[in-house]
């Protein structure tokens, strides 16, 4: 783990958060501040910064998990479908620099943006426990 | 291949594609009305429909795919970031029943969208030959 890394802080157990999923390699957890409802990042425990310097295993390890995750949101929230976005850099609204999958559930006809809106804790912790595998 | 589905004709060579890359699983090429400059379109070979329904063989190897086309593609361009985004389901704005991963570049400063602007087919042609691997 690196030191000054959130999200290595929260997969540490450190910081805690709205755990969906988590095996040895991976977690999923809620973002706080979900573009959509049920807008979980999945995370590799091992730190890397983004996409380019994950390893395949990692990155193979991750994707999979990914899949699983997401037919289970799906599954709980019923949406209609849903984006998987993973952002590398500043320039491409990278905010945390540790690698991650967002999966964003989506609704027929709701509006399409990437904007963050801030969360209700308990509705969030609610949530989770909703999607908790 | 499925006979309707237009990501099958472009992998079996039906349909000419502005080539990235290609191997024995993948094959990767511009999207013609890209998102900004340099967006790829990453597919498995085998057809599914979405993430949900790709084995998690294809999906390991789709992703180690984009992870270095992504790479080769910001040396080129030298963008200052990428999205990685895989769309599932018309409410999620997949357009194409055939999962595919947009390589989506991005330079510091430029709009965030995700907007479809019609591409020039001399350009496309002439970058996907700076771009081929």
């Amino acid at each position: 783990m690196r030191n000054d890394c959130i999200f290595c802080a929260i997969a540490d157990g450190e910081i805690p958060s709205f755990k969906v999923y988590e095996d040895d390699l991976v977690l999923a957890y809620l973002d706080i501040n979900p573009f959509a409802k049920g807008h979980v990042l999945v995370i590799p425990k091992l730190h890397s910064q983004g996409l380019l310097d994950t390893d395949d295993e990692t990155l193979s390890a991750v994707v999979v998990r990914v899949k699983r995750i997401a037919a289970h949101v799906k599954e709980v929230l019923g949406c209609d479908g849903f984006h998987v976005l993973q952002n590398n850099g500043e320039a491409a609204g990278q905010t945390v620099r540790h690698v991650h999958f967002h999966i964003v559930p989506r609704w027929t006809g709701d509006p399409l943006n990437f904007v963050n809106h801030k969360g209700d804790m308990d509705e969030l912790a609610a949530l989770a426990e909703r999607l908790r595998m």
